[in-house]
């Protein structure tokens, strides 16, 4: 897993029995996000480490990340609980595993302090998930390979939730598969903007793939599941508790190549979001809004903050030219429209400002007022009028009617 | 003009008489923006290089420039009239001569072509005026030695003009000056802003200082001129043609530190100000608006063309930590609230999320739940105790009831 994202082979088996059973235990007995324990995984193999835990005798500094719930054993119960739920535990060892989205984490967990070294802060800790509760038909990398996060505030404006709709439904219709949360506001109306495209959506959780959080979000997650997938590190069950969120954040950045910041305000759970996908080498981009709204403050804060290359994107085919393979999905400029005007010399220029609305005038009335010499303006009246721009009145030259 | 930006002692005396008058000639003689015409005047200095274009023995490329004009002279009517408008005219050999701003046009016209070579587009050259038209009483080198441009679309929208009247409050109320052109919408609400702060503004016109373009803006002129200035390249009576305003746009980036676009559709006026300010080393900056609103194409454009080093700004405060002076003038980062959760420990952290609203539990339950052990939670309940997130209930812990 920290080795470089080389996809298994087609004729991979599935991770077996023992090791899923394994990484089923320990994502209940350690709350997911630890840097320490991830390290301990990595050095044993999972089925040694969660062996060593139950039994007590693994290092003390990880031993007690487990405490009280080393007795504990319900990981049985919890895959036949995932299986009857449409539910399965998909593990590192599995092809399913977004091994390559998921690289950035497993190299950005070599840069978290050292075991021994005062903890970081878990709920900001850079680390892979030890597993992934997944709840839907398609296949987890398939979906997340070319897949964008749509993050932003609760508290959206009308205006965050028209432009999230509009991205997702944009992305959706470009093949991308829109990455969120749960929870209302922007979340919500991405995920209702791509699934109106037809597209599948993916949706992290901060609790198991069988609850519900929030209960009002009972249809859409039901209509994500037509096509799309609920994940969660945590195991059927949970709790969406508070802690959990912030934890759950890094994966919603880790699993895209990019995370969009729709509304945010000046402090907001979406900048923390994006910060990590900057951490993770993913792109960052925000949705600039009225500079009056307190829900775009913390878009225009992360654009301001040059260092973290902040892209603003104001339309789906943005982002795609953010994200999308060099040369294949570049946005189009805004379209700058073309008049006769643009291709006229600044002697031809002057000579058209200079021609009357209503009277025609004689070419050295027109010389005398564009300030250039009589022998240029008889020079530029002719294109001037193939380009239907004057017009020759009988008794002198004015501007075309028309033009 | 075009060596380095050394201030005339306080002792120098104002532009002799022939010097202003031969200037006062070639503002007229030759339409502004013309860069051989400017080498030619800075060659042979402004009394000789008058003298020989109304003599008609001037190299041949830069008489065709003057033509039919070389036999008029209405030089001195020109000043006398500025003078019975309370208008004077402006010479690099006067002390009141904004030196320092206009150095980077004396440097940026050595990168235009060569005489000879084929002309560049005068309405885009980069060039020095030959003199300015300046009606008002404030000494012009002394309004714009902080000021800022504001510009934006004349069809701009009420969001726009908000935004844009916010802005110039700010900026008059932090000594700033606010420089703009006298059109409709952007430039006006940005006038009208500056003028509310009781702070002086600089009109730079398209036309003669005596004239009203719009005729709608008599009253805003007239109150522009209580304490600040309208500037112009063009003498007394000039008509606003088309082709001047684009010629006047690289005055309204040349005179100032930095260039705010407010508003600006996908092509526009406002951009082309800003390309300028940027060709000429002065900070470029724009005001985002919502994606919704073509009037914000413009602005959203410039902030992702990332080589122009476009600065996203929402506050006078912004604009200012962009322009002003290194560790004077910084803009302080959104507020970003910290509450008591902010300072705890992971551990600290899910022992809180644990604790149930109504009924106390035990301890030995909140390890369970937070999954952690009972010696972490004892560890951390006092220090939640005394920031009043928990309570003890007599029989377990819950959250604070005010908490």
């Amino acid at each position: 897993m920290s080795g470089p994202p080389v996809g298994p082979g087609p004729e991979q088996p599935p991770a077996p029995p023992e090791v899923r059973r394994a990484r089923a235990w320990l994502s209940r007995a350690v709350e997911p996000g630890n840097v320490a324990l991830w390290r301990f995984v990595e050095r044993e193999g999972p089925v040694a480490a969660a062996t060593s835990l139950r039994s007590g005798v693994a290092p003390a500094r990880v031993q007690a990340l487990v405490g009280p719930r080393a007795d504990e054993d319900v990981s049985g119960a919890d895959l036949r609980r995932a299986e009857r739920l449409g539910a399965r535990l998909v593990c590192p060892e599995d092809q399913e595993w977004p091994a390559l989205p998921l690289h950035a984490l497993a190299l950005a967990v070599a840069a978290e302090p050292a075991d021994g070294a005062p903890a970081t802060d878990r709920t900001q800790a850079l680390v892979p998930p030890v597993a992934l509760w997944v709840r839907g038909e398609p296949r987890l990398d398939d979906l997340v390979d070319r897949s964008v996060a749509l993050v932003g505030s609760r508290a959206s404006t009308a205006y965050g939730e028209h432009v999230a709709g509009e991205l997702a439904h944009g992305l959706g219709e470009r093949g991308w598969t829109v990455l969120s949360g749960g929870a209302y506001g922007i979340d919500a109306a991405a995920h209702r903007g791509a699934l109106a495209a037809g597209a599948p959506t993916v949706v992290v959780l901060a609790c198991g793939v069988d609850r519900v959080y929030p209960v009002a979000h009972s249809t859409l997650f039901a209509r994500v599941l037509d096509d799309g997938l609920l994940v969660s590190e945590w195991p059927p069950g949970c709790a969406p508790l508070r802690h959990r969120f912030l934890v759950r954040n890094r994966l919603i950045a880790g699993l895209t190549r990019g995370t969009v910041v729709v509304e945010a305000a000046a402090r907001s759970g979406a900048q923390a979001t994006a910060n990590r996908a900057h951490r993770l080498g993913k792109a960052v981009m925000a949705v600039p809004g009225p500079v009056t709204s307190a829900m775009s403050v913390g878009c225009h804060e992360l654009l301001r903050e040059r260092e973290k290359d902040v892209t603003l994107v104001a339309t789906a085919a943005h982002v795609v030219d953010r994200v999308g393979g060099i040369g294949t999905d570049l946005a189009e400029r805004a379209a700058t429209p073309t008049t006769p005007r643009d291709s006229l010399s600044d002697v031809a220029r002057r000579v058209l400002d200079a021609c009357p609305v209503r009277t025609g005038v004689p070419p050295e009335r027109l010389a005398a007022v564009a300030g250039c010499d009589v022998v240029d303006v008889l020079r530029v009246l002719p294109a001037l009028e193939l380009a239907d721009l004057v017009q020759w009145t009988g008794t002198g030259w004015r501007l075309h009617r028309g033009g």
